[in-house]
């Protein structure tokens, strides 16, 4: 793994929280971006070599709403960027992690992504994101 | 704000944690140290600019402990390098935001650190944190 890509957080209302991290990170959110198969809006904001994701649920019943649901708004995942991510799904499937999805799916930014099973990460929801070659 | 500087996870067992956290980063623990004063035993891998600090609670009164028992282990706080803390204080409480401690404090990593109020940030624990120059 290469670096930390991005930091995803959950919040319930973009309009409301893209001012605050304005505010907050003391930098403009630069880009909004719909992933429609993910059910969500998004927005982001530089930090360093590291991008923070604000994430609003498209769906009462998309992963972010039932994250809110259940957890609160708050962190939601941390994607690590990574040079090869077949070869990188097979090293950590080899190392006994459990991959959600088994072949790399499309990600907001251009990005082919993979998340790994919070239970075996000590609750940490890990996405491995590479940026697509087309 | 200059950058991620680390992202803090909330562990039961650092022992058990350690070598998990190899496997998934693909790289050793370089740091364990003890935070007397925040009841953690931490442990450093880095990634890319960033780093991540895994926590043990040394007291089951602690606030990892606490937030364990409360949300379960997983991502506990973010940390932003800043060039003057003081001045970023100022900046954010002039802003609206609420700090967790007045003057900054001694964290882990020879570093000056100040938390922000988790209400005001959409649920995200933002830790400010710079180097301590002595």
């Amino acid at each position: 793994m290469l670096k930390v890509e991005h930091i995803g957080i959950a919040v319930n209302n973009l309009a409301q929280s893209m001012p605050l991290f304005e505010k907050l990170l003391n930098t403009p959110c630069y880009k909004t971006e719909a992933v429609e198969s993910e059910k969500v809006t998004t927005a982001f904001f530089r930090q360093g070599d590291t991008k923070i994701e604000l994430l609003e649920s498209t769906d009462p019943q998309g992963v972010i709403a039932r994250f809110i649901e259940k957890k609160g708004e708050g962190i939601h995942h941390i994607a690590f960027e990574v040079t090869d991510i077949e070869a990188e799904m097979k090293r950590l499937q080899a190392e006994g992690f459990t991959l959600l999805n088994d072949t790399p799916k499309p990600g907001a930014d251009n990005k082919l992504v993979c998340f790994l099973h919070p239970k075996g990460t000590n609750g940490v929801l890990v996405e491995l994101c590479m940026e697509r070659k087309e």
